[in-house]
């Protein structure tokens, strides 16, 4: 069950996670107490998982990889919380909670934000929180900043701004997916699988593609989602894309066609996972859940 | 002179920031255009400077710095970016020129910064950017985030936001100033340090103790002139603090106790130096122009 595979990676990085957490001095208590919220609150963690499994699918102990699942996470949660700001999406609830700026303010929002960002990278450069050698450690440090960077997580949430009130195809927003959600879920599954130790590069290319196939997923079902579900279920306002003329693939390509694609991507993720031992099944499960999931 | 040792770094580390601003794709041509305009501004490279003159103080060839230039600049540029913002200190102007979120727009100029913390240690982890052995650059990677971080710049900007208005003593003030500017002051002498190849803990130690005084006298000097030069001069708006109720050093000493104050920092920063031959003449002249400049 991936539920369970689920809360036990879950409780794994939040663990992880909220050790970080420590104002060094007291005049950071306020700083420290943003970034945990923005971090701490109940989230999924589906980027944490993926490195986690993707770990296991090489033959890793899961416990290599709590570096890789924290800046990940990291990196994650600071794109949330500056996209949820008044001058990007404005959105004031996030999981039925109220955002980080809400709860505190812009300016600390926006340093929490930048704050967590450096942080992924100080988890990632540390021994003790990222006991990889040291070659290791900075393959994921360059990994993770591409990804996250303006060729990748934030070039995509550019892309995404300039789209919105306009008329796109699929090509272009799926380019926009790739960068602004895809970038940051293959790196998940690059940097879960460099974690391992057994990492190379047929193998870390299949992962690639299962990562390019489920972050597609993952996105058009979240539109589906947007679409279908009420917002108690979802945790966050309903219809917020078609209210704010947000190009998405129900609106794209009809609701039914855009499931069918969603199950397509599904079944291209599994036949990346192809030449994968059972060790692979946490990651197979993923990539079913992704299409099925309701929130 | 340091005008002609600072306009010698200044073309070496513009000419290695302007190439990293290539918009891989032409959909991401915005937010590269937004990333460059905020960092290829005719700055002064205070930060680059420090580097450069750090790495050729332990006998290191200049040449090795670039990545390690390139990268305080960028973090630099990015925190000027966001503390611009409208929620943060709502700047218009900034070295007489448009702040970024003026030029472009607000969520432009927030993933921007963005981009450019993710590209600081993109830089830092590419061996052709930043050609020094793993252990360096990882070493450089860790140093660079907690400078960034919560626990250094970011969070001085939080307690700095937190202090507009209340009477604090200077205890407080140089905590909050040791943060905010100080510790990527520091970072960038260190980075420096160890991108000469040479570095062993006693000099990175005497090194992190002159970064500190000069990184105070920086400050110090900074709020003096807002309170002297007049707006032309300085290319941002003058007396800007005090109309912001900012806490400031001649606000807490008196203008003259605090001329006195930075010049008994740069002679703390020049004594840190006594161990260190002539190749650290330029880190000398540096202490000097800090409290002599009139911009």
């Amino acid at each position: 069950m991936i539920s369970e595979y689920q809360a036990r990676c879950q409780a794994r990085v939040d663990a992880a996670l909220d050790a970080l957490f420590v104002a060094p001095r007291p005049e950071l208590t306020r700083i420290y107490q943003a970034m945990r919220y923005s971090v701490v609150n109940g989230g999924k963690r589906v980027r944490p998982l993926l490195a986690y499994a993707a770990c296991e699918a090489l033959g890793g102990d899961i416990a290599r990889a709590d570096g890789a699942a924290c800046a990940v996470e990291l990196i994650h949660a600071y794109s949330l919380v500056h996209d949820d700001l008044p001058a990007m999406d404005d959105d004031d609830l996030r999981r039925g909670q109220p955002t980080t700026h809400i709860a505190f303010d812009e300016a600390c929002a926006i340093l929490a934000g930048d704050g967590l960002q450096a942080l992924a990278f100080e988890v990632l450069g540390d021994a003790v929180r990222n006991p990889q050698d040291v070659d290791t450690r900075l393959a994921m440090v360059t990994a993770l900043a591409r990804a996250a960077g303006s060729a990748g997580m934030v070039g995509g949430q550019a892309i995404d701004l300039e789209s919105v009130g306009r008329k796109i195809d699929q090509a272009a927003l799926e380019n926009m997916h790739r960068h602004k959600t895809g970038a940051l879920i293959e790196a998940s599954v690059r940097l879960g699988a460099l974690a391992s130790g057994n990492a190379d590069t047929t193998r870390l290319d299949a992962l690639s593609h299962y990562a390019k196939a489920i972050g597609l997923a993952f996105q058009v079902q979240d539109d589906i989602l947007d679409v279908e579900s009420d917002t108690a279920t979802l945790g966050k306002t309903q219809g917020k894309d078609e209210a704010n003329d947000k190009p998405t693939y129900p609106a794209l390509l009809g609701l039914d066609a855009a499931k069918a694609y969603a199950l397509g991507l599904r079944d291209q993720a599994l036949a990346a996972l192809e030449g994968f031992d059972a060790n692979a099944e946490p990651l197979r499960q993923l990539a079913r859940y992704i299409v099925e999931r309701r929130s």
